[in-house]
């Protein structure tokens, strides 16, 4: 394959790329505030890049994002408040996923991988897959529905990544680990001196509508986002892709 | 009042309670399979009972539960393949909440409480609320969207719920968990000398469609349903209702 | 069977009903205010109770009533301006009920009566029914939508039930015949001391919205309730089941 | 006015119409089966006449008739199984009629009627206005769900029209008072020497689907067509229009 | 066949037509201001008289008309801003028509057209042409998706109907060309005498919402409607036939 | 602006943007077979670049395209029967756009433009902009609905583009004018030696399901695109800024 963006191939490479046994991954994220110094589209950015350092290493093309996620929960990501979070509604969501699983079907690829870095997605997600696929009843077709294995990482990784304690990963908006994610990936869209140490007032196991300012910040991260590195970014790079290209290669096998 | 369940209440007992300030709890929950030893019904009654009981010891009313939830995911409830899950779907769901809400607001409720058992329905909730709030926008009328306090336990209750060892709650389906607590909210509903200890062959960050054997189970119990005692389920009451009880009250004062 | 409650069952044993070739009933009903004296649940309350009555006759689980109704008409039930009385819409009603079917159709049942108490619910659940069943062509499954057989009790029945003559069925909301059966079925649950003779102005073969009160009554009742006797509820609950049950026997063996 | 019928109008003629305080009446039917002699416009046909001759004596306009209605019933014109019946869906009805609805009020039309002749439309054309006048809350305009009034004929007309006794409303589909009623408007599209005398084996209170030959008729006529006169025709139009001309002048004024 | 309006015929007498292969058009306009001189069904009334007109030389059946289209657009008819223009959502458009296909795929037609007079309904159409032949795979039936095929006119037609100038078909609205077809096909329904020449400022390839006075006319004829004759309109209606008849006959034999 | 990728900003500097006065353009494409040699992203990479090269130039941000358009039609783009054509339907299409425009109205800015390069995309676009601006009442937002100024080029620069005949812009899919834009814009990603010159047997005014061989061809080139050269590439580009710049600057000051 001259290259694994499905969206760079012509209808013909495609086809090929089919009848060669490929299978086809779905980055989906979000446009989605990420505090004072990343930009917008780190929920799409991240996980375009994963599925393609994961292609680079498996049978496996990238389709164009799904770019625009679901409504932000306002302990997740700081809620539809902030300026600049533009989402979709959960049902558009499902239909939209849901229909581009059937096209890559009718494409026909056996595998479909829906690679998602925005929490609030999760469960639409899956209603469209399990729509897509009548009901989780075709025999023909295998979609796997995966997030971030955060729980992948070794103890080490750990303390390398968080020497002073680890905060949860409910908090992991726009701090420490997405930055350092950009930092290695994409640098050159850090604005890494407007980078700051933020948190919600109060975290709870509920979200409260409409939104109030003791639930999110100010700024728009969560928690730590100098304690970023690009070091610390290769290190999470290098323990994703670890986890995930054999995961990959043996589901779609 | 005469009872805390709305819908043995007249509608001018429900007008005298709206008028006196009460705000209004609706118990979310499914019709999924629990294991070889618990009623379908088990995901829709522990959040009836225990908005009851919450709604004893607070200025609240709790309606009709919403009884049947969205489709069960093959790691959390096993999936759609279980006779006897009976499900709809995320966007029927989406809808028939986002209705309800917006009729306790006709009623003049300023407080909602939609109190959730059932993991796969979260997202789908927080979107229904976030649509029946004009977007969030709304600001006579407060939502809260209540899932299960699990991290709420202290050590010491976690060392008598588990002395061998926490599993994670990822695998609590119709085992220790949810088995203690029927155990006392509706003991003569649980099979017991039917409990068994199970679990899937693999756990994984990923859920896998259509449905394959190794991510479930056969009992559909997805941990050790035969560690659960009565007194284990009295003190995970406890515990709940001593964390539940003063957040809505101050929520929803 | 232990029980006919579907949701009292564990998964094993409804799927050893539906190979023991029983059918499942889907109490239909509404939350909707009955006058001063008898609870909002009146209306999913006794569909359930009947389903439940029938069952116990004939080879039939009873599921989860559908407790939430369609929108209120101002002629049959007061329309959506009481408080109390909580509805969905049409449109998502249907949704869900056609949801419902199939999947009781997944778990192999072969007979679905669908067992109505709120006029306003009539027409969506034929077409909810009509969709479930692919536009009524599948042959592996019958689907019955039964609403109550109000004509078919005999001329003694009547002169029982309405000595001083029988005001049409339209005004029966509230009124002597539902507070019969509630002192049958649910005594506890009827306020008899605050039972009304009530009747709206104008009766029309037309229907207006806004709703004015013309159409509707102060208290909810749109008859007679104070001439309700625990008697006459039982002589009702008899002749429905009489009627009943011989037709569900027979329809669904 | 030039004439009565909205679509023969201009749009400024339209625009005096409303600034002179017309009302706007939509003809609500269907395309169905009326048996071996009627058209299959039956049902749209005749609300259309009669809305046009209701206008001529009030101050109202006709919109061109809402042609297509919604999925017969098996007892009430023979379901979905004939050749000829052509219907759409409830939701999607529901949807048409609520914009129509939406959009005369726009014009500015204060008073809106929605005169119905297919008795499976019923549930839908309420909810249709129910939502366009925002759950019924609009108090600047008034809309009017109406159907057929059987029951408003007097016992001499009943005697006049039903010499041999009165079978019920319910098999009158296809039958005498509809060919009659033909007959009166529109002659030359009856085949009275097709007209025969039907009915279906069983009439029930519940509907089966798949639809079963037993609750139908081979003709599609439920009753006696060849009782049919002229005479009757014009005595049932006139008795309709005795009572829905002061009723649509009273409502609308 | 006793006349090729569907509508007026039986059900067995389409049955027959079914039987002998016929096929169906199905009118598709729209009620839409049409200046100061033409009615609001101008839309939908010339769709169905040249599908009449093509069916008598043709085995095809036609529907009732779609009346009711979907909104206009400024610079195409004039938008949604004129009293009388009375439109339904594209949405609920698709779904319409969708169902309308597939009831008479029901019937056993192999051969539907649907004939389009209202340009903007036209992506709609097709969406819904898509949808009931599931996605475009059914091989056992034969959709056209058909608007006017105005490239047809040769030179000498073109020089006969616009002697002074073409000014393109754009604004072709309420002008020239529907005027002098109305003129004879309906000259009852033109007021010849209010007919004006208009137009609007701007024209662009864009479109503005709000609608802005700019983009169209006080009239609502985009062009110069005085220049249609009765003969034009004849030669327009011979032109046409003269295209469409054969390529109805060719494509639906 | 330091770039007017909004993407790439941070919530701050989109809150800055707006509160400068800025306008967004939302970038509308297809993912769709562009022939042998062009990627399937042509149609979202011109959009996305003629955006951001008109928001050079004027006070624009560039919101993350809209990739997936709605299906293709065969006579325009091939239909949905090539491998690569990835489309949504448009009911989704209609619903994602406009939930995209509220949010973008949400966060304040008052001149939208949707460009727009797929034309089967064109009915829908107009619909879900008429629906976020509250069926165009909104008017404190303005809304530009846009697709390509083909018309605008004047006669000059269609000899020099043309300098054989013009085939009519039908045919210009995959074609001279595509090429040669990508070979201006993105040159790596045309594979100039697969480039052909095809044509469709068989060029209609209507379109047919299911789709036949004779109406598309077999590159996916309806035209002839070894005419394309870098040099038509440049002039087209800047003829079309020449024309869209003033008109964003103005409609959008």
């Amino acid at each position: 394959m001259r290259t694994k963006k499905m969206w760079e191939l012509t209808w013909p490479e495609v086809q090929e790329a089919v009848e060669g046994g490929f299978g086809i991954m779905i980055p989906v994220g979000a446009v989605e505030q990420h505090g004072y110094h990343l930009p917008l589209a780190t929920d799409f950015l991240i996980p375009t890049e994963l599925c393609l350092a994961i292609a680079e290493k498996t049978d496996m093309l990238v389709a164009p994002p799904v770019a625009y996620g679901t409504n932000s929960r306002p302990q997740s990501g700081g809620g539809q408040g902030f300026v600049g979070t533009t989402s979709i509604g959960g049902i558009t969501f499902i239909h939209q996923v849901e229909e581009l699983i059937r096209e890559f079907i009718r494409h026909g690829f056996k595998k479909v991988v829906l690679f998602n870095w925005h929490m609030e997605n999760s469960n639409f997600l899956y209603e469209a897959a399990f729509r897509a696929t009548e009901r989780g009843t075709r025999s023909d077709i295998k979609v796997l529905i995966m997030e971030t294995p955060f729980d992948s990482f070794d103890e080490e990784t750990m303390e390398f990544l968080y020497p002073d304690g680890f905060p949860g990963w409910g908090v992991e908006h726009a701090a420490m680990f997405e930055t350092a994610i950009l930092l290695h990936i994409a640098p050159e869209l850090v604005m890494m001196d407007r980078a700051v140490d933020d948190g919600p007032k109060q975290c709870t196991f509920y979200d409260v509508l409409p939104i109030e300012d003791r639930f999110t910040t100010k700024s728009g991260s969560l928690w730590k986002a100098t304690l970023a590195t690009k070091e610390k970014g290769e290190r999470i790079w290098k323990e994703l892709l670890k986890t995930l290209i054999p995961i990959v290669r043996d589901e779609c096998k």
